[in-house]
């Protein structure tokens, strides 16, 4: 039988032991049900396709502090380069090596085992606790998170604190707090000319020259000026591909990927409008497709980003700063139904990596971490 | 027994019917030896790898007159979308169809006859004539003309007039000589930045965004303004590729290719320092390579474009034009050791297309105007 009281590292290492690439869990989520149903959560399993998620609560009064986050891992990578097997969890000078140490199975065990503390030893605390765990945070984010919260919504369930775990610490560990994230937004544009041979340019529309002071004008443009908690508007073109590989052949289109990252200082429609006004300035022919990624949230100063800094100091010495920097996350999912969302976890240096790794000597503080900021929010 | 004496139809189905894909001849150029040969015509051959060359004169006194021509032909394309087959020659409405009817059997056959007759009927003309045949004008043309005119050079063996068939006319039949090609100049460019994640921005250098004012400059610059005899050089981008495919990672490099089409107002040299001045004013981290398709040649008005000229409008009624527009030819390698160079042949609206053809009618005026040509240079 397994243990239900396990050490921070003892689940971690049952977790990251399980080969759960997107979508899988490999049992994860059941797991977290053992270990938390013995002190009275209610787990409930909403798959998706291929998505296991798994909302798991307990009490009915109000305010409701979600813990958030995800089983599933990427790919390895090449196995060979590993030093030790990614689903082999190993402790190896201090680290815990394996695929999902840092992102994010070491969360999901501390706040599973902080929950299950807090509860034991705060049988009349206020308020409830919940966690939403998905299976598919790496992958396209359809069947997980994002439905999770449409049932809640439906259903009236409404969340006042989420955490999630998502590995935000920089150098030190504690010392980032994400209190929002960047929007992405992508375009796709086909410009269009004329194909035809080199040596009869009057015969053709070359759309590399027709565009080239259009995609220079949209490198050099500022798109805003951030504000207080976002950093300004980035811009980047990730791919830009024309010609036949015939070296005498002037190609007949050229396509441009390009990717906003957007602060809550732009909206989807004002960049659009921007790059639309930059492209018709030159008269081009085009097609423009544009995917809205995420939209930006953003959680002031409040309630939870005092709690949670308050327990990473206590726990640490370290005054945790609040910053929006880095990629998307399914916090912009929880964002939609709940008014303060931040996101806190282990060093992230490794994530996504070859020999992932945490800390042994992070898991017991960052569980630590999770059950003070309970205890600043429902006692 | 094959005739000797066949017509420009007859000689031209014949040649057609072999299917010399380049660097392919298929007997083609003994088939022109064995007619020559028999009015005191010497064949050489002069093979290099997989090409076949063929230098034939008759007379060893000044001036010398050289019709140079190609055996090979381009691939055909779908068989299936062909009328009829390429390599079954058929005459239908008036039309010749077959690869290579255009491009340029025709001409082969009309000036191998047209030789034959001169020599028959002016048994005591002045100077010399020869012929200079490849079976790969359409491929790499390493080992074709260019080889063929070491050799002569080697040997001091001067050519006084060249007329190279290629198909130059272009509505009418006769309406335009080439008296020159552009160079021909390509620019292998590699931009280098930095990859990462779009998400961090201040960890990368987009190559993209690096290179664009520059990208931008390139396609508006002016080289140059032409000359009485050449149109301005050109300048097209065939190739601008860059990205992994994934439209979150910022690419490491961005590979642009560039043709020049020049004219004899600019120098590659001076091509490639404008580039460079251009690329440097944005201090880029770059590589770039440099391949001379071909050097410019040009032949002003003189002897033998008056001497074609008369014998276009003598035959047709037409004044053709001068003109150096167009792809490169063999002409750039003969004009390194002939001084008055110039292409004349049937109207090249369907070469290297489907059903490429020429009219029957313009057969036997074509060697006429080539025979002329002759007379008028000869007697
Ligand atoms: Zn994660
Ligand atoms: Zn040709």
């Amino acid at each position: 039988m397994t243990m239900t009281k396990p050490t921070v590292l003892e689940l971690a290492i049952d977790l990251i032991n399980r080969d759960s690439i997107t979508p899988e869990d490999k049992g994860c989520q059941e797991r977290i049900t053992e270990i938390l149903e013995e002190v009275g959560f209610q787990a409930e399993y909403l798959p998706f396709e291929d998505v296991q998620n798994l909302w798991i609560r307990k009490g009915t009064q109000h305010p409701v502090v979600v813990f958030a986050g995800h089983t599933d891992v990427v790919p390895t990578g090449p196995v060979d380069c590993w030093s030790s097997p990614p689903f082999e969890a190993t402790v190896k000078d201090g680290l815990l090596y394996g695929r999902g140490a840092a992102d994010m199975k070491s969360s999901v065990a501390a706040f599973t085992l902080a929950c299950r503390e807090f509860v034991e030893k705060h049988p009349d605390h206020k308020g409830s606790l919940a966690l939403l765990i998905t299976s598919d945070e790496e992958g396209p984010s359809i069947n997980g998170t994002v439905k999770v919260c449409e049932v809640l919504k439906q259903r009236q369930e409404h969340i006042d604190y989420c955490i999630v775990g998502e590995p935000t610490s920089s150098k030190a560990f504690g010392d980032t707090i994400k209190n929002g994230r960047r929007g992405s937004l992508t375009g796709t544009l086909t410009i269009k000319g004329k194909q035809g041979h080199v040596a009869y340019p009057e015969k053709v529309r070359n759309p590399i020259h027709l565009s080239a002071q259009a995609i220079a004008d949209l490198s050099a443009q500022v798109w805003d000026n951030g504000n207080d908690y976002f950093p300004p508007t980035t811009f980047q073109i990730s791919n830009y591909h024309s010609g036949t590989g015939a070296t005498n052949v002037v190609p007949g289109t050229a396509t441009v990927i390009f990717n906003f990252r957007f602060s809550t200082a732009s909206t989807p429609e004002s960049l659009k409008k921007t790059v639309h006004s930059i492209l018709d300035k030159y008269h081009l022919d085009y097609d423009l497709d544009w995917v809205l990624g995420g939209e930006p949230f953003l959680t002031e100063t409040g309630n939870l980003t005092k709690a949670i800094q308050q327990a990473i100091l206590d726990t640490t010495g370290i005054t945790a700063e609040l910053n929006t920097v880095g990629g998307t996350s399914d916090g912009r999912f929880i964002a939609k139904i709940c008014p303060q969302v931040i996101e806190f976890g282990p060093i992230n240096a490794s994530i996504h990596q070859l020999n992932e790794h945490i800390a042994v000597d992070d898991l017991e503080p960052l569980k630590e971490i999770y059950k003070k900021t309970l205890s600043n929010l429902l006692l």
